[in-house]
């Protein structure tokens, strides 16, 4: 299997950008990229997205995208897996690169959300429960996080302000990316007068949806002429598990069983363990997603998730930063694109490019993205080669 | 790269599956594959679709038919390409397990169309055309088609019924095929009756949509004991291209650019030319295209097409059998399966059992999937191994 390197990357802010249409907003981020690596063509254009079909009337991504950015008879396809499309297009890339099937791959995740009515986009997010078994009932999707978190808190003794922290750190970090929707601060006050969406989960444990894209060029790493000053970051491991579609399915509904199958197997790929890993771009959907990815991902003991990041341990600087340039929660969760933003910003760390929020000689980043609630889990580790 | 073996198959009849769930109706075509092969357990279960987060309200059917089928804790990614999108999981699953990531793919195809009224699954099929620049001026898919077709009698001097061919050619063939939706003969005077949809387009011109699955297992050839009394198949081609997404934008609207790049690709992987396909499962959305698809993949000249089918050599005994088993216009045309029928179909010719429409000595075929108006070319070619 040959090794693959990430020569380029790009990503626009995430916002409301009603003033473009779904290719103008890929465009952006895949020529960014494409002009940051150097090439003209490459062999394939993937494209990560998941509600493009219903929410934008157009389906059909890889030929509609490539076409738009001119690489017009190059190979083009689309990646779903819910809100981890984007790491599955990502994954399928690096498998295609690695296969030697494809010299090259512009994957570029992105996601309009904002055009249509938002109980729209609340039915459109259900999409990735179980259609018969949990939206036929009419639970949406923070509903279902919202059932996991009063679980969770009854079960581990945690209290709602415990949550805070997650939360705060995701938008202090984003202040400094100015690529997040959201550049301000929150305080421990204005945590606690947030309005309630789905008793406990309340606006600031939410992420936001948004529109945006985000984008990547790999290569096999055998071809890389390293002469630029930036370091070179490849990709060690990628993997990806499934757990049941419906949450009453699972034996127990508080592990992300399918987070520790996928980082147990990434772990093992990579001969690593969770204390060689100096970032962790995680699926902070809800502040619950995020306390949850920490335990069934080997850094917290189950049901301790909360305590990490209320002793400091998620900044920059403590021993598992997570969020830093602001997560799903601050940077924005436009699904389909979020799993792209990751790896992009992974890149940033390994390059030492977090500006503001830097994590001190980074050299081993992961990224996990979530599809469903702890459904499909797609895990990646860089590492600067 | 690793060569990859097809190991198993399984195909549910296209028709109207009122009956059936989505997961179900994938469910069948999945779990006869995976028996046919002999594993019980598969790394990963890929899913072509084009159009379930509409028409059947479900996104994310990687987790949700790989939890259905059983494999729980699989990876489960669906991808999409439009009416390639079977082909589009078919080659990333090949790649998958060329690369050395997976072991066993599962690799299903699966569209549920018929729960819809006929006005909204024409709206859903506009989504694989250019979303701002066709479907919005009120261009459906066939009456792109019938613009194409009009302009190509115009061109090249043919008539409405020197098309007929190859409607009556993938009809009498259907007539074998237990799983096609069509299992009777038409006549050139039920041709020539038939409705009119789009001039020039008519009923008999067009394939059917309908509710269907087919799905294929493949595995690492160095890992098959081979020790069953059927011939082996191999992948020894996969390629896909992509032409612009509409129509108005291309040079040359009578030539599928992505098809001659596609099979160019395919014919140098695999080290054969045209000559030396034995049958050739191709997309016969409309007999127009078919009529394009043997022009450009290099079957006939260009605007040639029909004279191939009026001489009879598209028949099982010709030079170039096509729609052996019905083809899209007969056995039916389920959009996001039919990549995946027209490989199932191919392996059947390849181990001798295509009853009744046996190609004679078949060895080699090639499958080709085309998503929107020749947007999107998947190419495959399958070898007895």
């Amino acid at each position: 299997m040959r090794e693959v390197a990430i020569v380029g990357i790009g990503q626009t802010r995430v916002e409301e950008q009603w003033d473009k249409s779904l290719r103008e907003l890929a465009g952006d981020a895949a020529l960014m990229a494409l002009q940051s690596s150097g090439l003209e063509r490459v062999d394939s254009v993937y494209v990560g997205n998941m509600m493009s079909g219903s929410a934008n009337r157009q389906q059909h991504l890889g030929a509609y995208i490539a076409d738009w950015i001119g690489m017009r008879n190059a190979e083009g396809l689309r990646f779903e897996a819910a809100c981890s499309s984007g790491a599955a297009a990502f994954r399928s890339a690096v498998m295609a690169v690695a296969s030697g099937q494809v010299e090259s791959v512009l994957a570029v995740g992105v996601e309009k959300m904002t055009d249509s009515p938002s109980d729209e986009i609340t039915a459109e997010l259900a999409t990735a429960a179980d259609a018969d078994w949990e939206a036929a009932q009419g639970l949406s999707f923070v509903a279902l996080n919202a059932l996991i978190m009063r679980r969770y808190m009854h079960e581990y003794g945690w209290k709602k302000e415990d949550f805070a922290a997650f939360s705060i750190n995701a938008h202090a970090n984003a202040v400094h990316n100015p690529f997040a929707r959201f550049q301000e601060p929150i305080s421990i006050e204005s945590y606690a007068k947030a309005g309630m969406v789905a008793d406990p989960i309340n606006l600031m444990d939410a992420s936001a949806i948004g529109d945006g894209s985000a984008a990547v060029v790999i290569v096999p790493l055998e071809y890389v002429k390293h002469d630029s000053m930036l370091p070179l970051v490849k990709v060690i491991a990628s993997t990806a598990a499934t757990d049941s579609i419906a949450i009453d399915q699972r034996r127990d509904p508080l592990w992300l069983k399918a987070a520790e199958l996928s980082s147990k197997q990434a772990y093992a790929q990579a001969g690593l363990s969770p204390k060689d890993i100096d970032l962790f771009e995680l699926h902070d959907a809800f502040s619950i997603m995020a306390a949850l990815s920490l335990e069934a991902n080997g850094f917290a003991e189950r049901g301790q998730g909360p305590r990490l990041a209320n002793d400091g341990e998620i900044l920059p600087t403590g021993k598992i930063p997570i969020a830093t340039r602001g997560g799903l929660k601050a940077r924005g969760h436009p699904v389909g694109a979020t799993g792209m933003y990751q790896i992009v910003e992974v890149v940033q760390q390994l390059r030492g490019e977090a500006n503001g929020t830097q994590v001190e000689n980074a050299r081993i980043g992961m990224a996990q993205n979530i599809g469903g609630s702890g459904s499909n889990i797609i895990t990646h580790i860089l590492q600067v080669a």
